[in-house]
Parts: C-alpha cells; structure tokens; sequence
C-alpha cells in the first residue's frame, strides 16, 4: 500500500536515537498522522504533501521529555531555597498543593503550567497533581485540549501528612484514584496523549495498605507508576523508621509490587547497590532531578553509575525542588552536577557528555515512561513530536552563533544559552500546537466546563448534596481558553488542535475573562 | 550649601549593604550628577528635578558587578565543556584569544560583549583581553563609550603558551602594557569609569621577572591588579614544578609582589589554610567562579570557608569557561554548588542563602576591586550604578509572580528565572545606558577609528614600518556605532552618554555598515 505523506520536512536534523550516539543530519522527513517517515523514497508518495522547510539556524529536534514535574508547585518555582526536603515539603509544598482544592486557582495554575512547559519544548510530561480528583481531571483535560501527552498522577497519600492535606483513609484515595482513572479513560481511551499514573507520592505518605493498593491499581488497569526515591539523609531515615521490616527504601517498593517497568522513580541520589540490583531486575527507570537535588541539598546523584548498572535513565525539572519546568535547564544542571561529582570523586568518567544528556532528555524519558517504541527521537514510524529550534539573531537571544562554529558548537550553544524564544515550533503527533511561530490566529473556544469536571469527579454522594450549592456557586462557569490554531511562515501548517468537550451538565454558564486570570503566553 | 537634585527616584529599593544583610523598603531617591543622595529631605531641593516613578512590578537593583571574565573568549560561550583547564586552553582558548590581532574582529566581538552583559544588568566588569594591546585599547574604548564600568587587562604571559600566541620577552611584555596604561591615562584620567588592570595570566604563563615586573608595574602605577589561583589540581602540579623554591602557589604571587589590597584572585577551589592566611593578610579578594568550575570540573570551592576567614568574595562569569556573561546565572550556580556542597560534606552551614550571594554580586564585588566606597549598594553618596528590575508579565519572561508572592520570594523568582528580558533599566554614574525601556531614539555616531587605536598602541616602530601598508588596508575604517539615547516612558531621562573620540591620524575613513557584523542588540 502507498503511504500518503502528509507533510514533508527538509532541514537539518538532530537527535540522540540511542545512549551516547548523536546524530546531526540534513534530511527529509515525511509525517503522515502520527507516524514519522524518513526517505527519500518514491515521489508518488509526496502528492498533496505540504513541504516545510527549515531556514539556515533552524533545526529538529525530539520534543523534551520532562518525567518528573509537580504542576501544583508552580507558584513557588523559583524560591524556598533554604531548606531540606521534609522541612521544605511542610514549610512550602503541602500550603501550595492543598489550595487545588478550589479548581478555579487550578484553572489559573494548571493553564499556566501546560503552556509554560509547552514552550520550553516539553512534548510529554508526567505530572504530579495535588491529590484532589477534580484538580487533577482538569490537568488531564488541559493536556489533551492544548495538546501536550502526559501522564497525570493525583498523589495517593493518607499519613504523615497535615490534618488539611490529608486523605482520610487506603479506601477513599483508591477511590479517588479509580474515578480520576474513569475520568480520563473518557477523556483518551487509548491513553495516546494522556494517561493516569499511579502515584504514591513517597513511601512515608502512604500506609502499607495504601502502597499495596496502588501497586494493584497500577496491575489492574495497566498504569504506569510514579513515585520518590531515597532523595534525601533524613527521609531515607525515615523510611527506615517506619518500614523496619524492608531491607531497604526499594525493598518497601518491591515488596508492594510498586516496581514495574513502567515505574518512574525520581531522585534516586543515595541508592545502594543491591537496590540498584532490584531496580535493574524490575526494569523500572530513574527520574534524575539535579537543579532539585541541588536546591534543597539533597545531594550529588552519580548518574554514570546508573547508567553503568543498566538502569533506564531520564530527566526531570522536579518543580519546585527545581526552579524552572525549562529543561535545558535540567540539562545544563545535569552536565554541571556530574562534572561537579566527577572532580570530588576525582574520576573523569562520571562526567556526562552532550550526547549522553541530551539522550536523557529525550529517548531516555520516553524509555523510562514506557513509550521509547512512539517517541524520544526521529526513528522509522515514530510519532513526530518535534521541535524546530531557531538559533538565528532574529531570536534575539543569548545564543550569539559565529561563522566558525560547527553545528556540534550550535547545539552546544543552545543547550546551554538558549530558552523560550528559540522554541519556534513545537510539533506533537504531527500537530504543530505551540513555539513563538505559532499564532493564535482565531478566538476557536474550548470550553471547560469546570462544574462539570467537578461533578464528574466528586467520590462521594454524600459530600455531592451536601456541598452541592457551594460547588455551583465556586464552579459554574464556562471558561473560554483559545485554541492555537497553527501558523508558520504565513501558511496555516495544520489544523488546530480538535478535541469538543461536551457535557450535559452545564449550568447558567457565566462568562469569564481570560485576562482576569491568565497572563499573555 | 544645597544639594540640587537632577532625578529623584521613587519605587521599591532592593541591595544588600554588607554580607548577609538584605534591605527592601520603599524609598525616594535623588541622584545628583554621580551621587546617590537618600532623603526624605528639605523639598527645594526638589526643584527642577525630574521624578522617575516605578511600575508596581518594578524594583531598583545596584548594578552587577563581574569580577573575571575573558572578553574574547565570548565566541566559544555555551561549548567546549569537554576538557580540563589545560587542555581546554590549548584546543578552544588560545586559538580564539590569537585571533584577536585581527581589530576587525575584535571589533566584532567586544561590541558584543559589552553590549550583552550591559543587557543582564553587568555596570562594572573586570576584563581579561587578550595579549593584544590594540585590541585591549578598543575594549576599552568601548566600555567607555558604551559607558559600562570597566578594569581592563591585557594579559601578560611571555611562557609555556604556543608560539602564535605567547610574548616574546618580559621586556615586550611590560612595553605593551605601558602602552595600554599610557592609552588609557588619556581616555579616563581618573579611572572612573576604566582602569587598567595588571594581568599576568597565571603563574605558569609567566616567566618569573615577568611575574617580578608585573608587581612593580602595578606598584608603580597604582594600578589593580587580576590573576588565577588554584583553579585545578592539574594546574597546582605544575605550579609547583615551575615553582620549586615557593611554598604555595599563593606564595608564588605573594613572592612577587602581586597579592595587593586590588588583587583579584579568580577561582581559589583548592586553597591550603596557610595560603587563605596570606591572602587575608594582604587583602586581597577572590573571583568566585562557580559556573566555570563546574563546566571545566575543577572543583567546588567552599566560599563559606573563606568568608570565615575575613577574604574579600565577590562573583565572576569567566566567560568562556563559564557559558554565559549573564551574572544572574553565576548567583544561581553560586547557591547550587554551595547547597551542593553542603550536602556532600554534611554541613549545612556551607550553603550560602540569598542575601549573601547578592552581596558577592553586587557590593562584595566592588570591595574585591577596591571601590566598594563607589558603588555596590544604594548607600548615601554613592553612584547611582542601578537596575531597574521589571518582573511584570508584559515582559513575556518566565518569571511568573502571583498575588500570594512577597517581595524576598519575587526577587528570589527573579533570581532564578529571570534573564534579560527583566532588565528594563541600566544606569551608570547617573546615566542611563542600557536596557529593554532604553531605546536608541537617533543615529548619534560615535567614531571609533581602528587606524589610530592600532597605530597609537603599536609598540615597535618596525613593526609599523614593516606592516604599515597592511595595516591601512585592513584597520582603516570609520566604524559608526549608535550611541544610546535614553528614553524610557516616552521620556528623555537622561543625556546620551557623551564621549567624542578625537584623532589626528584619520585616513580616508570609509563607512562600515553595522549590519554587516553587528547583530540586532
């Protein structure tokens, strides 16, 4: 059968398809819906196809995969730098996380966190929620409707944790995890774009019913998992307070059928090597988080040894441990941390090449979220999740390129001096959806219905009647966020992103600002 | 006798006077020519001042101050993050500093970084140059005319560098800096605005009269003087092979005159506790490269530990070692590798907090290069060398401030995620030079003619003879460069910065198209 190309793409191309390879090339590419075809093959196939093609200082590059992002904790990127972990959780994180209650200040949040990412380049994200239901299906809904895969986990979490931020018991987080579950299998049956993760949010959050319980949720409905892992001393010491039993942080893991090899573990600083055994044997990945793991102090983690030990690796931003949802950002402290550990150590191996970061950054995070088959790098038959990245002084960035620079230097350069304004197209399965190229050209509305997402959401009956008219007076409003509709060079390149939100529920919607509440992307 | 105000500022104030202290208040404040006058004063002397109110989202800042960085090394910024320090040097730095006999070039470049770190907010930077003394004269002739603040060195190093890009004898050596200091007596007297600065590369670069030379030369021009120290352990081995007889590497400068009240030690990761003891006792300050030691994995230098010991610590670039000019990074990369740090020697104590690494950037900057009684801080008397911060969302930046923020957590924001986009104001001395609400407004030229740079800081008559026809074809050129004119809110707040540059020697000028070199600042 002749594969009809959609559109073709000619331009330089770069990509990390493999540990420690890159490859920097001139090519055509074909995309043809959600599958990427590289040739130059027979013509009859281009029939109809529109062509793009990259000026001199732009090129492809694989969508960034960010595995580790807490997208409550936005409002505090970028300060609460003075304590450690379980101080900082009490002091910063848990205020922040339990104001998602109200779904309007997630509306604000979540819009902000999808669009930010999207503009840094993050293609695939795996959220951490807060561990509200409704919350969390509106992060899901967001994704989808702007575009960007996901994972979204509402944190599973019944002990340990403040009176107001708390849930109540195993039974009511397995419920609310099984409705958000529900929600989103609506939203995106084939978990394409977006999926729920199930998240314990670290070992001392949860009771040992509760850690059984997700692991069996994760079995039951084939989920990913996400969770923290040994980040920091004084949790690490905590963990093994509580679970006396467990040989180990990993063993209160494994032993509740938490490592699977669709389980993302953040941090992993202070792993023993028989824990990094388990790990590998489970096949389960790691989310290294170094301008988090350096902002709170919690230590150096020595990524060359995960690596050597086979263990899947992949970056995350950790907002708001880390300071910013830019993944370059991730990648230079990624660069610098193993550079920094390699002198302490005094072994020059430890440190991490471009190649091998941007790998992280990209296919690593695909491999470790269980899509290295559709995403991560530029292969036969993968989606295009797709950057144009723009170099040229038009940018007005720090990026200052000189005639002698190789294109090995250019990324360099970008990797390290680059942001926002050289992401001038991002591309998700064939679909341009942001980048500074892409114009919101219409006032396309999408709806969100907010009391309905609530509705929807809501575990119990009781509480439904009980709050019912509080609900509907904080939630029913129909907000109007714009759709980009996709344009480069003049030319619309695709359609705007499709997705209808219909619902039966809507009550006397109300208008609602956009500018009110959310900032000019 | 009554003070006359010119410009009264009126908005959020923000500095850090001394190590640890951190001030925000709402002030009003008069600048009078270059003094910084704090009142709530008599009102005649209000009259015909001009008042100058911040935005709500804006706040003044004292200018950043950049104690070590490599002004030609900017083209190579954001790679080569491959190689230790020695090697690193003989395959991307000595080749890119030779290039800079060439004036075109340097032209090219110098403009670039003097315009760059204007746009981050640098008012005053310490530059190494290359060994070229014509190309170290128009640096500083930039710097004066762009009005930025600035120690400029011509590096001496006449040893142990390749043959196309070492001096041929300390005698040559010490003319070439003669020349430099005798060309900048005439462009600044006074040294306000740009100095020289004595500056032997390092130890290994000179031959021991050179290192002997460099001391009197300082001595007896009055002259600051900036150098490295300790950087890597690779260099400390061979220090101490090329410097038998000396206890330390600090002993080596310290044998030679060179550790002086002025002198600026760039690096200092690996100090002994004699050498701390001596360069406390001589006075002498520390560059504080974070960025660069974790690129070149030299080591992580423990400031705490110096500043215990009464040193003098302040913040550098080191651009190209370090990747960007932008000293927003620098303060970043401080608190990471010194949380970092602390984590890996298990004392909090090491991590430095946010007061104090805004003090290294700004006053304990101006203490390292003698003149913390000038600039640094908003103190009364002082120049007004200041920002204008604006974190507001019309910036388009990622720095996303929300009702809740307080101002320590909206600067700590701007801190970690600002860039240049937040930089809406630069005033030097009173003067408004650069920033995003600084527009050129007319087409002012300033001449620069490279013939007469060139012809006035030739130092062998030969040569001029020898190479003068070559030299015409190459440098005789009228390049025209726009001088700012400073307008912000539709407002005239401040004169052009005036400098006219006159020669005698001007031969047949031609006209330079900006376009061609420079890029759109």
């Amino acid at each position: 059968m002749v594969q009809v190309i959609d559109i073709i793409f000619v331009g330089k191309l770069i990509h990390t398809p493999s540990l420690g390879t890159l490859e920097i090339e001139d090519a055509t590419v074909g995309v043809h819906q959600d599958e990427t075809i590289r040739f130059a093959k027979s013509h009859h196939m281009l029939k109809n196809a529109e062509v793009h093609v990259l000026k001199p200082l732009q090129f492809f590059f694989p969508g960034f995969i960010d595995t580790h992002i807490h997208a409550p904790q936005y409002p505090n990127a970028g300060f609460g730098i003075d304590l450690p972990l379980l101080k900082w959780l009490e002091k910063y994180t848990f205020p922040i996380e339990s104001s998602f209650r109200n779904l309007d200040r997630a509306l604000e949040i979540y819009y902000r966190v999808v669009t930010r990412t999207l503009s840094y380049g993050t293609t695939f994200a795996s959220y951490f929620s807060s561990l509200h239901t409704p919350a969390s299906a509106l992060l899901a809904e967001l994704c989808f409707s702007l575009g960007q895969r996901a994972y979204i986990g509402k944190c599973n979490m019944n002990t340990l944790s403040p009176a107001h931020y708390c849930e109540k018991s195993c039974k009511s987080s397995v419920e609310a995890t099984n409705v958000l579950v529900s929600f989103m299998s609506q939203l995106d049956p084939n978990r394409k774009f977006v999926s729920p993760i199930i998240t314990p949010r670290f070992a001392p959050s949860c009771t040992k019913d509760l850690l059984k319980a997700c692991g069996e949720l994760a079995a039951n409905h084939d989920l990913p998992i996400q969770t923290h892992i040994s980040e920091n001393l004084g949790e690490i010491a905590l963990v093994r307070e509580l679970f006396p039993d467990r040989k180990s942080y990993t063993d209160v893991y494994d032993h509740h059928s938490l490592l699977t090899p669709k389980t993302v573990l953040a941090h992993a600083v202070y792993l023993e090597d028989e824990e990094i055994e388990t790990i590998y044997k489970r096949q389960s990945g790691i989310s290294h988080c170094p301008t988090s793991n350096a902002v709170l102090a919690s230590g150096m983690a020595n990524i060359r040894k995960l690596l050597d030990a086979g263990i899947k690796v992949s970056l995350g931003t950790d907002v708001s441990g880390g300071y910013t949802p830019n993944m370059l950002v991730a990648i230079r402290q990624a660069a610098l941390t193993s550079r920094s550990l390699a002198s302490v150590l005094r072994d020059s191996r430890i440190a991490l090449e471009l190649p091998e970061l941007l790998y992280l950054a990209t296919q690593g995070g695909a491999e470790v979220l269980g899509r290295g088959h559709e995403v991560g790098s530029f292969e036969e038959g993968k989606a295009w999740d797709a950057l144009v990245v723009d170099v040229s002084s038009e940018t007005n960035t720090p990026v200052d390129i000189y005639e002698r620079d190789t294109w090995e230097n250019i990324l360099s350069k970008w990797v390290f001096n680059g942001d926002d304004r050289n992401v001038a197209q991002v591309w998700v399965n064939g679909k341009l959806i942001a980048g500074t190229e892409c114009k919101i050209e219409d006032t396309s509305l999408l709806n969100l219905n907010l009391a309905s997402i609530y509705m929807n959401t809501l575990t119990s009956p009781e509480k439904k009647s009980l709050r019912l008219q509080e609900i509907l007076e904080s939630f029913t409003k129909t907000i109007t966020l714009p759709v980009t509709q996709c344009v480069s060079d003049g030319k619309v390149h695709a359609e705007p992103w499709k997705h209808s939100v219909e619902r039966e529920d809507t009550i006397e919607p109300k208008s609602f600002e956009r500018k009110q509440f959310l900032r000019s992307t």
